[in-house]
């Protein structure tokens, strides 16, 4: 069977295969490699738990953002989105909208999910949506769609989720002592402590930190302390990788004694308000830099997005429901100057950097390659494209920019950064991608055409470099 | 007859259209659709008067700017671009131009009105200049070739002019009277009101609002009153959309008591200058704003251009003669910022946003998916590539960044933008395009073989899609 | 034979011509024209010395930090790379990183430079290194690889080297007087006595300067002076370039009286720093570009860069090792007001801008084009992809930006701005790049299947454009 007489659409098994170089690619050595997820979103008592989902609904459509912003632009009514509307209802308006994303990555993302692990290889639109929510509910009873059959459906041999420093990680303790053979590792991110808009809510996480970690914090140093010493809580539970968002990177270079003062006055509730939080902020994510690099830790950044620019809905329905953007801040100088100044005292920490902006592809793919250290294969990576980016244009950009201005060849590949147990087939997405492009520039003469050689690659990225880059 | 025995260049059937299923999308649904230019700058009175015109270089080449800077980067002298040579002298330096404008829209653009309405089928030259003069010379003595034909010709159902608040709209009536088929809509454009950098010229603009408006403008408040009073007339005659061109989306923030006092004395000439002509623009534009919605109207934003950099030429000859370029400023986040105060008092209309550095293509394309509302598809547009970037790579980026982004299949596609009643071939260029980029994928497997549901989106984004979103 | 079977890989004959449309261009047209390398950093002494390398490591290896970065992002220690480490080790240490550069321009680079002049037809690693090794030794002693004999085999023409203007040119006279029949040209960099971040550092190399030009300097007047008699002395040496290097483009608006005053005190010694160096680099730069326009010259400008990201390598080793990166900073708004200025005076030389950020393209193609002058084609170029850029990606979306917003037939093409001897190749690689950009879009029915107008073309971009442009 030649390849031009394979099904290319989306059930088929040639999906982005555009030669049969890429096939080879696939099926010979990209299909079969173990799934590492080393930042995702997943709930761990969800997993721990391991109970049926409620519906379809539930696990395709509650909370997901990308979705509910392709409703919204096709003029569905909130009430079938984020609202009261019963199940089958939501999923009805969402069917009716999927005809209409041709072109848009939830076009393909959708139907790959209703193809695996579901079966269905129909194109969803209102007329079969009543069918397919059916089929799709019968399964979810099932005890193979529970979380944690998924997951292992899915080839997962290890997950990071993305935990708050003030969690006691019981639900990853209970998992452990349950013998799941899924690696399921907490990841560190302190955003709530180093970051804020609201005072109120501020000193309230301040408080609630105080309590975990058993001590007060009446200073930026005490502060500092307490996310050491969950620093070391997390680390002795598993954890290997921090993370941070941002939407400006921070000025790490502004800290001085009299915000430090003024800062204690706030922390004490002598002072309503702080003058300079972003000042703050830089000097936090510098010091806890030191403290991940102590431990051997990986350190993520997450930089460039706007985030709730509807302020409407940000009060009626809340943050991370469909209204942020790519922002147009630029922030890798000041990240390099941090980068330099850890760099210089043997602390910089092997670090991944993700943009929602495209336009910095080609700025932070040469910044990483200013700060390697001996022995360690690409120790800072520009990361995966991440969010809006994680469709095929944006992936390819992001692993050409890789490509041109580093080395894709020690790249550490893809994450799903997702909220949902249906995710984990973009990493299938991602490893047709990866396959037809190596593929297709084995047939211009770009690269050599040697199955071997390239398929050595394509298992690098897609596993042994993570495996060996986070050290599971 | 098979896709590759066609004629793929430029004056053949299948120009653009890279494969058999492109061929059928735009045979089959796009090629019959009317056309709605829904913004343009077309003359009112050159419509209205429907006289032939002088001769091809009248029509061709005058106001040109986008052949002008052709001819100046290729060393013509100024005299044969903008000065005195004779009309046959001028086409004859300009057809010496043309083969050196391989790769450059202006290749394919020129072609395409050479073929429509000309009927000519040859490469221009310096060889065939005289031959070509005189064959579109003698089509444009015939009274098919006159305006109003043309559009006809061109399948214009309707189109927007470019006007003044103080414009009488009179060639608008007088055309409507006429029994006129086609629909001239007039749309309001009141750039020269609400900014400014040269004080004497803008008190002089106010004088002459304040006559067509019949009030006495002494004020911020006046000001508004006297547009208000202007988009009202502007509404009963026809207008449906507004339209603002910035360099920098200025602060609507800033307005304060003290900027309304020294306006006041600044209009009233007891002050020489205004000290933040900013923060007025920010003002008025808002106020504008809340006016369209008001009337629903639709509101559109041309941002990005950085205007008469060569100060030299701008005395010789004026603006808008090619001394125009793609500036490097951002806007989103101030864009956003009025966005959402706008919808917070359900206030916004529906928007499209055209930015001239493409570099901002995933920005807006992100900011526009935050401000939808339920029964509108698509109600905040990115617009279509514009002016610098209405070429087949930016069109092609802008369409891939509203599918990776949004939904193209609320996309209201294409318009002129022209001073040129030539331009409409535009039309048949972006739609070439667009089945080009569907059917390709149709090939690729990236969206569904199925004719009838790409067929109908195309169709869509050619006419549906514009005549629901304006209500024409 | 037909284009299907020929040898499509980097070493074979139609590598990156992927019709025959591209075959027929390259070679029929673009393969023979002689080189005009106008921009590179070539030692005069090392040509003019003609003597044989000392080893395959210091023709290849030493000093190209393109190589070093690829080394240390695949984790190989300091000392194979800029350290003590023995030729041959150094270069195993290569060959091991060689194939882990897939998809990387260095693959192509490194496999085209061992083809041509080597005759090297293997993949490089470390399996191959020492016969590899070996082959590149025994060559290098011949008579047919010293510097002057190299660029015979590349067939140059010409070449600019990158000059200090303290520099006495005495390596170009010798060069000159010894018959050599390639024209080598100095250029003139006055970088390090218009710019400054080191005070100490910048008074000595005035100091220098005062030297070489035989005056005192004790003001900015003086400065310029001693300047334009160099710039005249470098005339007179057949100098017809200038060069200039900067992160961020100055403002060429700040310079007055006080800062005047405060640079005379910092020039004498009564005052330890100067307070607004970007006020002076702005100003000189000014009055140099002047001094270039009254000659007759090139400017080139080179933006976009930041350098020395890593301090502590940079005390280690220096600059120019490998640490500098694409930076985030706009600059075309300044520079197209420097622009304004001059050619208002009528001063304005030809000039050549290059961007190390890619995301200035568009922006920069359309600034370009707002400057040119009557019988110049192309006077304000926008230059050929730089540094990082220089690759596939960024080569094409050069010149598509040239093409789609100015004219890439006026466009002067390719320089390899490099260090290296072997690095004439790359006219090789962007020949067979732009032939097959080209040939593609004959192919493709978006350009003429013309292959004497399309040839003519190449010729012009390859050769004739750079040879009238700098009237070598």
């Amino acid at each position: 069977m030649t390849h031009a007489t394979k099904n290319k659409e989306i059930f088929g098994e040639s999906f982005l295969l555009e030669s049969s170089k890429a096939e080879n690619l696939y099926f010979g050595y990209a299909k079969d490699m173990p799934v590492i997820d080393y930042h995702n979103h997943l709930e761990p008592d969800v997993i721990s738990g391991n109970r049926n989902f409620r519906s379809p609904t539930a696990i395709w459509l509650d909370g997901d953002h990308y979705k509910w912003r392709a409703m919204r632009n096709f003029g569905i009514e909130e009430k079938f989105i984020s609202g009261n509307a019963g199940d089958e209802e939501k999923f009805r308006k969402w069917a009716e909208t999927v005809p209409y994303t041709l072109r848009n990555p939830l076009f393909h993302w959708s139907h790959l999910e209703l193809k695996n692990p579901f079966g269905i290889t129909e194109y969803l639109s209102g007329n079969n949506s009543g069918a397919i929510y059916a089929k799709m509910d019968e399964a979810l009873q099932s005890d193979t769609f529970r979380p944690q059959q998924l997951l292992q459906q899915f080839s997962v041999e290890a997950l990071c989720t993305t935990d708050d420093p003030a969690d006691s990680l019981e639900f990853h303790q209970t998992l452990k002592k349950s013998g799941c053979t899924i690696g399921v590792f907490p990841a560190f991110r302190p955003d709530a402590y180093i970051a804020f808009t609201d005072a109120e809510a501020y000193r309230k996480n301040i408080r609630k930190l105080e309590k975990t970690a058993g001590t007060g914090i009446r200073s930026a140093s005490d502060l500092l302390e307490a996310l050491q010493s969950r620093i070391s809580y997390f680390h002795d539970h598993g954890a290997r990788i921090s993370d941070h968002g941002f939407e400006f990177f921070p000025d790490t270079t502004r800290w001085n004694g009299t915000l430090d003062h003024e800062f204690r006055e706030f922390l004490n509730g002598d002072r309503a308000l702080f003058s300079d939080p972003e000042a703050l902020t830089g000097h936090l994510l510098k010091e806890l830099c030191k403290m991940y690099a102590a431990k051997g830790w990986v350190q993520q950044f997450h930089i460039g997005a706007t985030r709730n620019n509807n302020s409407g809905m940000l009060h009626r329905i809340g943050a991370n429901t469909g209204y942020d953007a790519i922002g147009e801040s630029y922030f890798a100088q000041r990240m390099s100057v941090m980068f330099d100044a850890l760099n210089a005292e043997d602390r910089l920490a092997k670090s991944v950097i993700y943009t929602l902006n495209p336009t910095l592809n080609e700025v932070l793919a040469t910044m990483a390659g200013n700060f390697n250290e001996e022995g360690i294969r690409g120790k800072i990576q520009f990361g995966a494209a991440w969010w809006f980016l994680d469709q095929l244009d944006g992936m390819e950009k992001q692993m050409n920019a890789v490509s041109n201005l580093g080395l894709i060849s020690t790249f550490i590949g893809m994450l799903t950064d997702s909220r949902s147990f249906l995710s984990f087939s973009r990493h299938e997405y991602f490893r047709r991608l990866l396959c037809n492009m190596f593929g297709s520039e084995m047939e211009r003469g770009l690269i050599p055409d040697d199955e071997k050689w390239v398929g050595r690659t394509i298992q690098d990225i897609c596993y042994h470099n993570t495996k060996n880059y986070f050290g599971f």
